[in-house]
């Protein structure tokens, strides 16, 4: 471990030169305190002190993103912003992501030398590989599982997203098994539920399950919401193992990163990771994380699928920001940490060919809650027009003409397709 | 837990009505997708549905405070802010600290509707209590262990924050014990790093303290930071408790609300909680969460000990805000769930006074790094400076006149007194 580094990529906004704000950084998470101490000699600075590593300066702003930065009596009024990275040496934290985190964020978010801080980006060295083995799935696995080939893994959240009792889900889940969906997730409210007991809804979701199996020759895999405190995710995880189920679903941001990496430790079936909670670390745009460097974090700690949102959401963010988090997930960390990215939220067979494009593959999980839940034609119509509409995208086909050919994706555009 | 409701506050901002965007809140985080399914019953609706309780208009403003809100042709240019209370039906989730958050925080950041959000309070039921037993120490506990009464537990931080050989650290903590400190913790920067395991560590840090209490009678609590993964915080925990330590220090936002949980549920000694990396869930004013809401999970999940930074710190909170963290940390939360408030950054005795009028208690821990370890005659008249700082806050005599008799508080106001 010694001479590794990692390397922090940070987006800046300081009232100070970016020269100060990245010294700021460095010295705060390595050997500064407010006022010199003894011990804190030129050989243990040179050991372990954080390094800048460059910076590049970009636009100034006339005023402040963050509240709270103390700004001189000489100061200009414009607040400059670039790219700064900071290397910190691996022996003063090891391979450790909590510990990671405690160095590369810890207290910076909260300095009065910045206006704005974001941390944009990660390199970890090889020591990490060592301590993390990653998703055990990944996008070989989960397709070995699921069947599906040569196109994305397609699927469906279970809607209404809060309130079905076991036997209303299971013949829900049924319908859709037999309509030939790969995959269907709970939704993110809905884990472990007084009204809707975890024993009960794997139950009656893997008596459907197996029953359309029996019947179609393929089995579809339900991600079950886990989601939980450490001790129950266990039961939970092994409840839906000894069920037969083939995946399992966490909420990241409610367990923690340290919660899905002791839940790799153990599991036997894909983890689904969703990221709700992620906008309040990334919707104001000077601070919190960028997905590029939060998204190498899951896949370390075993996420073996990932959402990502979808393009034309009915969320705030950008196609670009969305293209880019699909092409994040997909870049090899580490030479492996292979997720699935999990792209959903408005989505329907029309949203599939800019997906395609903008993905460059057929290695995502496309799902749609309402766009094949709703059909008018029903669920079996809804995931066939989902199949179409990929379809098209592979071929360069334009949707409307495809269509002409296909009633089901004919009546999805006819039903969805003024949507946005 | 029939009729049982979570209350969740926020602070709303929209180019909608408020009666829109708390529509939009209720609707998404419990029965809501972008198009009617079947099975979305009015009795599922009744019975599972998150209710708006009340909405406080606060001012409009003409410029939103984050990105991607969706504004119709229609809209006025304004974007009207207010509280919003939404309550949701405990059986929705049950008593599960990471499925209530899936619930409250869940994709509400995300939404277009917004253009800022944020968690200011959280009203929790009964049944919470039931579920998580919270601290097992808390302030009359760690008073018994430090044997410090009748004023804050004082102490300091070791510094520099990374870099002391245990060898090192060793001769500075049995020197600081001797000095008759109440407390110290490791730097969060500092866990179980290579380049001195905490194996050694504890070793090293155990003998001085034991060393020193043979020496006064009295045993210097040391928080030792075991921040790691679930099982490595499991080794490093029982690795403290058969030394004979009678602390752990951990970085909450490292190891996730679950692994304070998980920690709490065999914790032999008072945990000691970081906030490391708040600064990114709270200081963009309209978005995350408010230290009122989340300090409230953090005692439910067992922190004996609770980091609300310090006033005129070096950080960029404003006095006001550490002032509010301090007295939610103090207000009862279900019939108990005691948490010490941990005092830190830029403190020396001069912060006393006003720390004491902020607090209006002595049940904190106040710490000071410089200002006890570069006191200009030592750390036992650095620490002896903190005690004299409170003997005049709380005898309402002004600091400058009670250290007329006291020359190691005098000294004190003549190295730091300049500071501000």
């Amino acid at each position: 471990m010694n001479g590794e580094r990692v390397i922090a990529v940070y987006l800046a906004e300081t009232p100070l030169s970016l020269e100060q704000a990245a010294d700021a950084i460095a010295g705060e998470q390595s050997t500064g305190t407010f006022t010199a101490v003894p011990g804190e000699t030129a050989e243990l600075k040179e050991k372990h002190a954080a390094v800048v590593e460059f910076i590049e300066p970009l636009e100034e702003v006339d005023a402040p993103s963050l509240p709270g930065a103390r700004v001189s009596a000489q100061h200009d009024g414009k607040y400059r912003r670039g790219r700064i990275a900071v290397s910190f040496p691996m022996h003063n934290f090891g391979p450790s992501i909590p510990n990671l985190l405690s160095a590369v964020a810890g207290n910076l978010y909260e300095m009065r030398e910045m206006s704005g801080l974001r941390l944009i980006d990660l390199e970890l060295p090889e020591a990490f590989a060592a301590r993390y083995p990653g998703p055990k799935f990944g996008i070989e696995g989960t397709r070995r599982l699921t069947g599906a080939y040569d196109r994305p893994v397609l699927g469906t959240i279970v809607k209404p997203s809060i309130g079905l009792r076991p036997d209303e889900l299971s013949v829900l889940v049924e319908k859709l098994a037999r309509a030939g969906l790969d995959f269907i997730k709970d939704d993110e409210l809905n884990a472990n539920p007084p009204f809707a007991p975890l024993t009960q809804k794997v139950k009656a979701v893997m008596a459907a399950v197996d029953k359309a199996a029996d019947a179609t020759g393929r089995k579809l895999m339900y991600a079950f919401n886990i989601t939980g405190d450490i001790g129950e995710m266990r039961r939970n995880h092994d409840l839906v193992v000894a069920a037969g189920g083939t995946a399992v679903m966490v909420s990241i941001l409610s367990i923690g990163l340290t919660g899905l990496a002791e839940l790799n430790r153990y599991s036997e079936v894909p983890i689904h990771g969703h990221r709700n909670q992620w906008g309040m670390l990334t919707r104001s745009p000077m601070l919190g994380i960028e997905f590029t460097a939060w998204q190498k974090l899951c896949r370390l700690a075993g996420a073996d699928h990932l959402h990502v949102n979808g393009l034309n959401s009915k969320f705030y963010e950008s196609n670009e920001s969305v293209t880019r988090s699909i092409r994040a997930c997909m870049a090899p960390l580490l030479g492996g940490y292979e997720t699935m990215p999990v792209i959903s939220s408005m989505q329907w067979a029309g949203t599939a060919p800019a997906t395609y494009e903008a993905a460059g593959t057929l290695d995502v999980m496309h799902l749609a809650g309402g766009g094949i839940l709703a059909h008018p034609d029903g669920p079996a119509a809804g995931f066939e027009s989902m199949k179409l509409g990929w379809e098209a995208a592979v071929q360069g086909i334009p949707l409307e003409q495809y269509a002409e050919r296909h009633s089901a994706l004919k009546r999805a555009i006819e039903k969805y397709g003024g949507r946005e």
